[in-house]
């Protein structure tokens, strides 16, 4: 069925909209009051992830607060390599770690794509439970970090500002790399379907991480294994269309190569003129992005103005050959913790209303 | 007087070569005993870095161990806000910081380019001494942060993974943000000038955080900044020319943009495809990179390989209708502290022997 305000997902098929939606990535975070006073409850981030209930509560307050034109499950990119049995915890104020990273061929040879139903079964839970909660509103967003990235946090064993590990088993190893992908796109598939089946009504692939490839990298290990999941999906599903954003970080130079992935739309950084990015590929894919999030912290002027930047950057959808091209608006990446709650207030607003004005 | 190996210059100018000139950004660091050596002997980085004869001593090493084809003057990109009174100083572990950051409208209007021949001497002298030292063998070359990037430490006190302060600055004060980088202008402009005076024969200015800016705001603060620095260079001095090189980190997307301000060369991160490149901005600018430096970690066999990719990227310098395009072998960032110094014998021994080869 149909959410009653789909105009997301028409954006992201290049139909047709009255207005340019707009939802922001990291919209469920720590610059909501809520979120903290939920998070503190359940007293660490993975407690939070891993109910069902308290994703549900967390999933839905930037959606009460603010008329968002989509929901996005709250979770976490690195449920997966979880699940296959690495050990995530979370060192404050150091970012995600594994218990068990990923280094060797013996290492790798044991790794094996989880069953999302058995281990995954929270998320599954939770994406059930918050299509209940939100009644029908605006459509439920599904999400995973791409193969490549989660290799990133999977060999380096957390974050990394270099990339050293996995760089180093890429070069030398490239069997094992792809191999490692190999199961990583299986995982993400089968992960990705499972959100689907449980009720996602769109799905994004972070590739976080892409963007710290060389060109002929890029193309021959992260980009190859998120276009193997782009064609796995489900995305006919129960007679509606799914559709599936892509999103490489620092990816600008390989818009048309993502687009080649098949695709439905391409998430784009703040460093991306979208007036470009729409000559390069809008007649193929919608567009998602792209305001640098640190602008908000500027305040309420300062984000009007960039935010009807952006919009204007991409212009009307509409074609001069009468045909439309999509864009769905959001930041460049992640919504910082610094963010004051009154200008997203201000943002949705001048979105929803600048974007009608282009329109006529 | 053109040095002995006069090659580096020659690609930058776009000239015909035997061969593919290479040097290595960091090429004198923390990878080299020698070089930890008289760190060690030093003290610290900043006595090692203000010292004309020490910075002599690292800046030589590698030229001695490897047949490289520049020298590049041993300094840091925060020498010129230290010389402006902020207070430079390092922290184990987390890098560069400055006693007193740029905040607030008094403290821009406090500032002031520094004169560098007073109090930027150190490195005059050690240009000298080094050009002294190198007795001719092959060109040296200058450097300096650009004015964006200076900003960045100025406003920020530090590094940052958000700039979060210098964009705060930027998007609700874009007045003092270009008050600020017009100083920043004037004193890169000095400081290089001064550099060129002393005896650099090229010189290099680092946007290292341009590629952190939205597309808008890189056209509208760091690159009409750089651009301004181009202008006012002394680029034909004694008789010679002193090719200028611009290197925006992650600034693959605005190549044409950055020849567009009459630079000699635009240095490339490993993100950029090299014959894409140079179908873009070849005919009017040399290109210099891009080999990440992580391949350098992954051993000899891989170097070789990757390497030789890169060159391959690029090809024959000299076009079908008989003109010559510029390339400079680089890495696409400062060379790692952890690759071994084996590696580079081969990486530069592969540069010479294959790039001979691709002009036969």
């Amino acid at each position: 069925m149909k959410p009653t305000n789909d105009i997301f997902l028409r954006a992201l098929l290049r139909q047709p909209t009255e207005y340019t939606p707009i939802w922001l990535m990291r919209q469920a975070g720590r610059y909501l009051p809520e979120y903290n006073a939920t998070r503190r409850r359940a007293g660490s981030f993975l407690a939070l992830a891993k109910s069902p209930d308290l994703a549900t509560e967390v999933t839905l307050q930037p959606v009460d607060r603010y008329p968002l034109d989509a929901a996005i499950l709250f979770s976490d990119i690195l449920t997966v390599p979880d699940a296959m049995g690495l050990g995530l915890y979370f060192v404050e104020g150091e970012g995600p770690k594994f218990e068990r990273p990923i280094r060797s061929e013996s290492d790798v040879a044991a790794l094996a794509a989880p069953d999302p139903e058995l281990s995954l079964s929270y998320v599954t839970d939770a994406v059930r439970s918050i299509r209940k909660a939100l009644g029908n509103r605006i459509p439920l967003i599904g999400f995973s970090g791409s193969p490549w990235t989660l290799a990133c946090y999977m060999v380096e064993g957390g974050g990394s500002d270099d990339f050293r590990l996995v760089k180093t088993m890429l070069y030398t190893r490239p069997d094992l790399m792809h191999r490692l992908l190999a199961v990583n796109v299986r995982a993400v598939t089968d992960y990705l379907n499972a959100q689907i089946r449980a009720g996602a009504q769109a799905v994004m692939i972070f590739d976080t991480w892409g963007g710290a490839l060389s060109d002929a990298a890029y193309r021959a290990f992260s980009l190859p294994a998120m276009a193997e999941v782009v064609r796995g999906l489900d995305r006919d599903h129960d007679g509606e269309r799914v559709p599936c954003i892509l999103f490489t970080k620092g990816g600008g130079l390989w818009l048309e190569d993502i687009a080649d992935t098949g695709c439905d739309a391409v998430g784009v950084d703040w460093t991306v003129d979208l007036a470009r990015a729409r000559q390069r590929i809008g007649a193929r894919c919608a567009l998602q992005g792209n305001l640098d999030p640190m602008v908000l912290l500027a305040g309420v002027e300062a984000t009007r103005t960039e935010a009807t930047r952006v919009l204007d950057s991409f212009g009307s959808p509409k074609r001069a050959d009468g045909g439309i091209d999509g864009h769905v608006f959001n930041l460049g990446h992640g919504i910082s913790q610094f963010t004051d709650p009154a200008v997203v207030d201000a943002l949705v607003e001048t979105v929803h209303t600048h974007s009608r004005r282009l329109r006529t």
